[in-house]
């Protein structure tokens, strides 16, 4: 991302004061399209004329679909020229899927633009910029970054790390299990906090189990019809001991992915095979080896900028340990199971002592009726 | 308490209105006992003029010394003549440590007596309100009945069953863990949660651990001088495998007890002898069986009305199970230990279904520093 250094310095303070609650008002329509843009960022936009009034706005609504800033000066029309361009994210330069925005906004006839957050994509860093101002275009950047950065963290954590962004959610009793001893565990929360998880994969491209979790729950994985598409459902398993029926076969309400190791029994590769002619829409992915990241740098490639994993505590905790979750969000239920033999939410950390122990950041704590929601992040 | 029936129904809500803020500053002085008065209950008084005007106030300070209705009738002197008492508690109208209450009302001319609850003592149970009532006094009750119940809970909980109100208490990781999987566990929780341990253990009568806590922790047990005198300290060990340098043994900042069954080894008991002849203060007791309701029994009858369990999850789940816990206090670190052998706040309940798995009230939810703390009672 070399091209940032040749990006002028952010807005000072008094400057971006006036400009704050315009990109307030993009930042909320970006925040419109959660769920839905990837591979792309949210990005929101407002065109006001030159006397300072709103005359267009737009958010980025899909993947494919025009970007933020098209919409909002197709809404303004001729009353953009001499007008300014308030954007979460700077222009694009590059075409994509559509050409960039950056000429558009030239064309437009805009006179000063206002930047959120700087495009992390190798392609842009700086580079509509660049443009905007080689045009003429007075560019101030910075206000409300941080939002922005927030808003798009999964983005901006898969362009620079070339995974998505992993959130790791359980919920459990307030002893800190996730079932009973023999293994029953419908249901630990209740029904605001189940809703709470149907929500969550509506904003998440990916949601991934381990073969334990499969064989064990049967589950469903979809956000309910809250996304659509709904995210795309996904079994990580050494072993390939998959079972001859199961929710996730059927791909009717959302796709299913089975990943796998090459070293995998080959009758349970033979297996997988004869269940992906059977479901359609049921694929396999052999990964180069058995590791969570592995498989997020797979679904990177996919597109998927954010992943729930939905595992039990052996995946977790590789997850965890392979830097594959940068979200903890545990539901607390106030009741007591109890049984040292009961399943708890991680598995092996290798941590040897208290000093090794991080602290994450807490993000939000949450009342789910009777259920608390704690929801942390990784410290940088 | 066949007597309560005899007491008049409680004071309807318009009556009680008037009243209500003055009950309250009689129960912001009864709660100044807070973790003192035990075997008694916190008691706090008003006196009003018969004008309305304020002219004595106490409240309970330690078992032995006078009782708020005492105090406060001192500070009135003659001007409680024709005027109100507004007491927390029914006054007693038995010889104890210090004469009948109730007496004392009718000498110092009190002609309206305004209570919120009755004593469920048995041997006051209403006979206070009835010889107030025999004596021309009006009697009104039910004020702040609840606040004052939740007040006492502790005191009537003794009353009602025999044994002291027990509170469990534990630090763990968001992960459900209370140690690292090779035992380390200092600290889970930050200063904060470690300075409200103190604090609640000075609203204790009596801190319990168990003969593997003592062995792990060799732990001090006190509120570092928050409470004079300290709470009991006490352990629970069924083998009485005792070592022979514990913290606990020097009872300078605080007397302790030793628990066992009758059938402990013999050589453990000797060992347990000599110990106690080699610390002064230091106690040994046998309960009729290791039970943590039996030792609960005991403790009652020397007057505790509410104890800590501080211990592990073997006998915090024991008490549980015999009904000895009547309120959570589960502090959550933002941290994740991991690891299956890592020990948990829980050893085994006995859940066999998730029907039999109850919800708890929850009481509080707290910050301390960067930790959590949840704090649930058991429903009734």
């Amino acid at each position: 991302m070399a091209a940032i250094s040749s990006v002028p310095s952010p807005v000072s303070n008094p400057e971006a004061a006036q400009w704050r609650p315009w990109m307030r008002r993009a930042l909320a329509l970006a925040a419109l399209g959660t769920g839905r843009t990837s591979p792309n960022p949210l990005v929101g936009a407002v065109v006001l004329d030159h006397a300072g009034t709103l005359v267009g706005e737009g958010y980025h609504a899909r993947a494919g679909t025009p970007h933020a800033e098209v919409h909002a000066l197709a809404q303004a029309g001729e009353r953009a020229r001499g007008g300014t361009l308030v954007v979460t994210l700077e222009p694009c330069c590059h075409h994509g899927r559509t050409p960039p925005c950056s000429e558009a906004v030239i064309a437009a006839g805009i006179a000063r633009v206002v930047v959120a957050m700087v495009d992390p994509n190798p392609q842009v860093a700086g580079g509509g910029i660049a443009q905007l101002q080689a045009a003429g275009i007075a560019v101030l950047h910075g206000v409300c970054d941080v939002e922005a950065q927030e808003l798009n963290r999964a983005f901006v954590h898969r362009l620079t790390t070339g995974r998505p962004l992993g959130i790791l959610k359980w919920a459990m009793s307030l002893d800190g299990r996730t079932a009973l001893p023999n293994g029953a565990s419908q249901w630990i929360s209740g029904p605001p906090a189940r809703a709470w998880v149907h929500q969550l994969r509506s904003q998440c491209d990916a949601v991934i189990v381990g073969g334990g979790t499969l064989r064990a729950d049967d589950p469903l994985l979809t956000s309910r019809g809250q996304r659509t598409p709904e995210p795309l459902r996904v079994v990580l398993s050494r072993s390939l001991q998959l079972p001859d029926r199961a929710q996730l076969w059927d791909t009717t309400p959302a796709a299913t992915l089975v990943a796998h190791p090459p070293d995998a029994p080959a009758a349970a590769k033979a297996q997988l095979q004869e269940l992906c002619s059977n479901y359609p829409g049921l694929e396999a992915l052999e990964l180069p080896h058995c590791s969570p990241a592995a498989l997020l740098e797979a679904l990177a490639q996919r597109g998927c900028n954010q992943v729930l994993w939905e595992c039990g505590p052996g995946l977790a905790a590789a997850a965890l340990r392979e830097g594959c979750v940068q979200q903890v969000a545990a539901v607390i239920a106030p009741k007591l199971l109890g049984g040292t033999p009961a399943r708890t939410p991680l598995g092996e950390l290798g941590l040897q002592s208290m000093d090794q122990v991080q602290s994450w950041q807490v993000r939000r704590l949450q009342h789910l009726g009777p259920d608390l929601l704690w929801n942390l992040s990784a410290l940088r």
